[in-house]
């Protein structure tokens, strides 16, 4: 959990130093709100109950999005606009646990409620690039794209609109298979258990694999080319005017060029995106997938108050992300919080040596007195090693008469003799290193 | 949440100063391993399970000292002992809503699993007086007892031990109603629908009563005194023994006398107490009960394991501990995150800003662009000074050609205007006041 903690106070210094506030919304909420009658949520989700009670309609919260978004609309007075807030908490799906698919997992997001323009947009890819970067990632994307150019997908290649679902479902999948896979996909026929066939004709299929093709140049070059192939879609020409916003936006912020691009197969999953659509992919690290994702969400709030209000944000994947940490080997493999441990051996010394550990606790250096049930010195000193404690403090009774500890350094593997009052300096001093 | 934010830091700043490591445990686990078929918990607990499944035996953790046990209990030779931990987080108690009662709360535990001596229990006391201390308060008691002192009262004063849960119930009632109610309850016959009746006879009354006049001299004193009201009751014995080690072990460590005081009408309510019981009131706000409480729990690790493991601890009450600070104005009531916002009311100048921004941030400045629908300069200050953001830049036409913004300090109310690239270093210097 040290490493982990870690994790959290870098991606909440870096979201803290873009200006986003804290909340924290309740684990549980009406079930009919959490899912908003929507059967994709609703079939994953965990109903709860009190013990001896009926159902009372309450369930467990599936994201941090919709509980926002819930909040913002029941206080539209006391929040002011834009609000731009992070949170950090546990979510639950009632989805059947295996490799890589947990029940319980923590999302770490930050949004942007009340911000239409892409200026606000432009932030979240900024905040994922200073978020990556701080945690020590040096090899990844954040790839771009825009529902809207998505949307305009069934009138270019002339295929039926209730189909765009899957088709972005099947598209979505590029990361993670190539287009041989997803063009099986789009041609198979859906049917008997398997609902990942798409059903598509084959002229269909052709526009399609021309449009994902489009990349390979410059993010101005990818969307000038889409211009000029959807030009009788208004909403895929909407969807572009906001993407070359946003690249003069995320340019000025100074993101570089190549941590970002704009990619047309990106679509993610989640029904409530309306717009622009980000994910974090790790060059090194491909197979993990999308690592730190979000987009824009304009419709979310209406769902819970009369009037509509402009949204967008990210949300890190923590557990893939620290997984991710853990591999690349990017993160401290700290063991311990105390920088010192008192051995406790002997009896007569164990007044003074609370004394010692309360004047070393005064400087705010973590220390801790050793209080196992082992006896002699010896056995102490293995713990304390075995502990990863980078100082250890020896006092019997000789250190007692002499006014002086053993100080040990278990990295130099030093020892030396320091008088008790000093202590906290020179501990102070070694430990930052002045 | 910021004040609340500032609180948990404080808080956790202490805890890692003791050298205690950072834990998350699940917020669902298996019932019958929270409950441990004991049916004061089981009968408020809230249930789970997902959409279309059968209950599975799921149900979300009601503190989180139980989920700590389980732990420890699960991974003998993984977790070096003795193990300090803290943990924050959510639990959930499945009872009516009510005042002051919520179904939902935080808590924020520090345990040492492990420890036998008594120097781990003076190490919780410290760890108490010390997170008071850096949380600004200054009017408060620790009151500590030991179980096994109260353990002994039905030989010494004479009643069927089976009633003695229910006289400590009473006597925990010491704090909010006086010893008049307490006798009353003590004496009246339990039945009908109030299970608060004791059904003591008047001597069994009286003996409880000197018993707990007993104080009002020093610890020691009070301890003398129980010694020899409760001489025959070798537990007793034990528990004052207990008491008057943890006496030294706190002096030790520094906890000033007026900070902490023996208190034998301190029963605290769960049942897995085994030894000293600790609790934390507020003498300016002592209706608010204890808002910081543990104690020593050596049979609650049995419960999962064969072996059995010494351990104590004590849990932050959070919400009441945040209402008592708000209460009494010693929490910093800042509700902004950014130090800076800059004004966005020409989009000629929306490159610029946000280049100064990313400079802001750069020098880690919490700083943002204004990014809601507000266009003109007058609509956008006023929402800047509303939000409490301390300095404001102006940038427009004439700051882009002088090269140079105008900075508002929004609690001065002074303006003074600064060249662009001296801006990171300017506004450093006002943040941190050198």
């Amino acid at each position: 959990m040290i490493p982990r903690q870690y994790m959290f106070d870098t991606i909440r210094r870096i979201f803290e130093r873009f200006g986003f506030l804290p909340l924290d919304t309740p684990g549980i909420e009406k079930e009919d709100i959490l899912t908003g009658g929507d059967p994709a949520f609703s079939k994953s989700i965990f109903r709860t109950s009190a013990t001896g009670s009926r159902y009372e309609g309450l369930a467990m919260r599936f994201d941090l999005t919709v509980p926002l978004a819930r909040v913002v609309a029941s206080y539209p007075n006391d929040i002011s606009r834009p609000f731009k807030r992070y949170q950090v908490g546990k979510v639950w799906r009632g989805e059947k646990p295996q490799a890589g698919r947990f029940r319980e997992f923590v999302q770490f997001d930050a949004d942007i409620v009340g911000a239409r323009t892409s200026m606000a947009d432009a932030e979240i890819i900024s905040l994922m690039y200073e978020t990556m970067t701080a945690l020590g990632f040096s090899e990844f994307v954040i790839r771009v794209n825009n529902r809207k150019i998505l949307n305009g997908l069934p009138a270019y290649a002339g295929f039926p609109v209730d189909r765009n679902e899957a088709v972005l479902r099947a598209i979505d999948k590029m990361g993670k298979i190539d287009w041989k896979g997803v063009s099986e996909e789009l041609g198979r026929e859906p049917g008997d258990g398997d609902d990942s066939g798409v059903g598509l004709e084959g002229p269909a299929i052709e526009a399609i694999r021309r449009f994902i093709e489009l990349q390979g140049g410059s993010s101005r070059e990818t969307l000038a080319a889409v211009q000029k192939l959807m030009v009788d879609s208004p909403q895929a020409m909407e969807g572009i005017t906001e993407l070359l916003e946003i690249i003069e936006h995320v340019e000025a912020l100074g993101v570089p060029e190549d941590r970002w691009a704009i990619d047309l197969s990106v679509a993610r999953g989640l029904g409530y995106y309306t717009g622009p659509v980000f994910e974090t992919i790790l060059t090194n690290l491909p197979s993990i997938g999308s690592v730190f994702s979000g987009g824009r969400y304009d419709d979310l709030v209406a769902r819970f108050s009369s009037g509509s209000l402009p949204a967008t944000g990210a949300s890190v994947g923590v557990d893939r992300l620290f997984a991710a940490m853990e591999m690349l080997e990017i993160i401290p493999s700290v063991t311990t919080i105390s920088k010192v441990m008192v051995l406790n051996f002997d009896v007569d010394c164990q007044y003074l040596i609370q004394k010692i550990v309360s004047s070393l606790r005064s400087e705010n250096i973590p220390a801790e007195v050793y209080l196992g049930g082992e006896a002699t010195l010896k056995a102490q000193l293995s713990f304390a090693v075995k502990q990863g404690v980078p100082y250890i403090l020896i006092i019997g009774g000789n250190e007692r008469r002499s006014g002086r500890a053993q100080l040990k350094d278990t990295v130099q593997r030093t020892q030396v003799e320091v008088m008790f009052e000093e202590l906290p300096f020179v501990l102070r001093s070694l430990l930052t290193g002045k």
